[in-house]
């Protein structure tokens, strides 16, 4: 996957690595995220970002077409790490609901580990079109897919009312991270334990049977 | 409300008119509305939206500080009229809830009336700093303030359990924008009816008592 371009503006050939190497492409992401948290992604430069990793430009044009590439690909690790983590969830003991709920848990605790720069990637990921679409429907794609068997499983053993289990998927996502978002401007007001018993209980009813 | 702009760029000073005239401010925001949905606003610029409009750049800037000053009056002017209808639903006849689901038939005609200008402003809205915070929060504040009352009266008539009803309020705003956006996405597999019919189900039984 990777950024579109404005109109307008040329696509800038990349000279091909026969071997890249993996951890060079891991520094620039790294040095990149930090500065993203700290400065803003739109203010920043490549001459920065590879600063940060100790590289040259032409480097870091070896591994990335542009900048948007480079946010791309941020994005879509963060959206992994978490997808692979919550799939642990649902794959553990116990009925279809409760590990939606573990899901849950793994899901606040992701936001935790990353607080400020999670909403931001989200945020930015918004505006950001790809090969793929828009990179916030694609990640909300990507977690409303790896939801959406467990509530099919919910609806065959009658824990969960037959609502289409697509729209369901999406739903739940879509509402999970809106008020991961409230929460995030407004922790003065609400714990994390306020949120998540909310959230369990407004959903538990919801999909009840 | 105005915009924040980015750091280390200067607000110009505006000549303040001693009597604004309401229907050029009028002619400037119909002439930016059209040519942001046929264009966008990244890529638009002040000369192109004056032209439109018949008037002078010297002119725009007695109205407007900036470009993103006229996407907030914009902004704020969809987000009111909106509202406005919304209210007129809920303070209809009926019991709290009907009312309710007659202020979600009301914001269903206005995204179609929209359609793709409603996503597009509440994208561009997510991305934009205001005098009063995140344009997008701002938005979404002045939805559930609008409800919640309704809610309120709902649990108090024993026609909803009693959650939080400013956590319960911010849940239906996000969950209901959330999925018109997907659907606005996905209107080849979804009917506006089936949609409606999905909210309706999904949150009739989680506000149940």
């Amino acid at each position: 996957m990777s950024a579109i371009r404005p109109a307008g503006r040329p696509r800038r050939p990349r000279r091909k690595l026969q071997t890249p190497n993996p951890e060079v492409r891991e520094r620039i992401m790294t040095a990149a995220a930090d500065l993203i948290l700290e400065r803003g992604f739109p203010d920043l430069h490549i001459e920065e970002i590879v600063e940060g990793a100790g590289l040259s430009v032409g480097t870091f044009y070896l591994y990335f077409d542009s900048k948007a590439d480079l946010f791309v690909a941020l994005a879509t690790d963060y959206t992994e790490r978490l997808r692979s983590r919550m799939s642990a969830a649902y794959q553990s003991e116990g009925s279809p609901l409760q590990r939606v709920r573990r899901g849950l848990d793994v899901y606040l605790d992701f936001v935790e580990e990353y607080k400020e720069g999670f909403v931001y990637f989200l945020r930015a990921a918004d505006g950001m079109m790809t090969s793929a679409g828009r990179l916030s429907a694609w990640t909300f794609e990507v977690h409303a897919k790896n939801l959406q068997p467990l509530l099919e499983e919910a609806i065959r053993v009658g824990e969960m009312k037959p609502l289409n289990p697509e729209l369901t998927a999406q739903a739940l996502v879509g509402l999970t991270q809106h008020m991961v978002t409230y929460w995030l401007d407004n922790q003065d007001r609400y714990s994390r334990e306020e949120l998540r018993a909310f959230l369990t209980a407004a959903t538990a009813v919801a999909l009840a049977p």
